[in-house]
């Protein structure tokens, strides 16, 4: 697997989510921030989200724009019986390959469907790209699959949940990043500044700033992440320092 | 404001979100579903969302490939007084606009701080790109603002969710979309080659098929949207019609 970026060290991702009912409102996506809280846990960094509809124009373009830029691109939606999943076949003419019935799922829904008929609509969700890889379908057995640097999975929560974790052994991961978070205890107004100084002196770690409302007040929550240990303790050390001075400086 | 599609009927929209947090899946969000239910039920389509890091050249190139496709982009995240809301100053380079702190805003929030340092930080708050129109932030006082057809908003969801009341009398809006939802009472497999045709045979309509487990096993939920009521009753009617057969046939 190719690594997109100059350091070996970082593994990208991005995620394209497929489905009209996500972009309605009908349905509220449950699978971006399971998804992004678990690359993050594996060293994976998760750098953009697309949400587009059933269009295979648009499944096509965003799905080129972000295999070329990204490690890997997780899709979710899509692969069902029915007319409205076009994910599969929108891969196939993204890649340029032939796509049709593959006798590997066949064999899978024959041993998994028992009693019921393998009709058209169901031999819909046998279609796989020539040249790809199944991923295994522990759920309800129609399995993702994974062409390239492209990994396509189901869009209900627990299918995709379970496609993610039999992937997981196949993926190159980055090392980790380390994450700290410090409690403000003070308005992100109070400390911008002075933690904007402390950014740009620890360029190499990452720090947000997240307001939000506690019992009392306005309270700030620091989140400082970085690769290398030390440089994560040093900056939690300097934010540390700094936020005394500045609740000195304020009377509190 | 200009409408970018040939149907004067047609009104589009873009999500942006930005956000470290958002990718790194520490916060989960809650903006996407609300804006997209918000969107549909005013009568515009959200057609495409995405997600990006708190990096410049990324917000610009996400914002200007949306600006030119949509109605309108809304935009979240990004807009407090820290080092990492880069947006306002991120939408001006978009826009080849000048950017500095608005007196506008200045008085806003010396009405609305008292008591509190107007110091550096919070000053980060009232940079409004030349040319920009103010969204009042009822909750917290710091502004959104609106350039050309880019809605910026912020990101905590209570503060969002007032500012998009605030814009909305202001937007232009579509013939709003009818939905009807119809319970199969059938798994998917069963039924999406007959759907299939259905949806062939009402190209005005759009048909989503999605899959549930209810209390008893697999069932599916059919979801028929359309502008033209007259279409909408007819789909609905074909696809009612079509149950009946599929299920006479399977003898239930």
């Amino acid at each position: 697997m190719a690594i997109s970026e100059n350091t070996p060290d970082i593994v990208t991702a991005a995620i394209l989510v497929i489905g009209d009912e996500i972009l309605s409102g009908r349905t509220k996506d449950k699978n971006i921030g399971h998804i992004a809280e678990y690359l993050t846990a594996l060293g994976i960094d998760l750098k953009e989200v697309r949400v587009v509809p059933d269009e295979e124009d648009e499944i096509i373009e965003a799905l080129n724009a972000l295999r070329a830029r990204y490690t890997y691109v997780f899709t979710t939606g899509g692969i069902g019986p029915t007319h409205d999943d076009i994910t599969a076949d929108s891969v196939a003419k993204a890649f340029g390959v032939p796509i049709d019935v593959d006798p590997r799922v066949v064999e899978i829904m024959q041993r998994r469907f028992q009693g019921m008929e393998l009709n058209e609509a169901r031999l819909r969700m046998a279609r796989i790209p020539q040249g790809a890889e199944l991923v295994t379908n522990t759920v309800s057995g129609a399995p993702g699959f994974w062409i390239g640097n492209v990994i396509v999975m189901a869009g209900v929560p627990s299918i995709m949940q379970a496609m993610l974790d039999t992937v997981t052994p196949k993926l190159a991961t980055g090392v980790r990043m380390q994450s700290e978070t410090v409690v403000a205890h003070a308005r992100e107004g109070d400390i911008g500044t002075e933690l904007g100084a402390v950014a740009k002196a620890n360029p190499e770690v990452m720090i947000g700033s997240y307001p939000f409302f506690d019992g009392t007040g306005p309270n700030t929550n620091l989140v400082l992440r970085a690769r290398d240990p030390s440089k994560l303790s040093a900056a939690k050390a300097a934010v540390e320092a700094m936020l005394a001075d500045v609740k000195a400086k304020l009377g509190r």
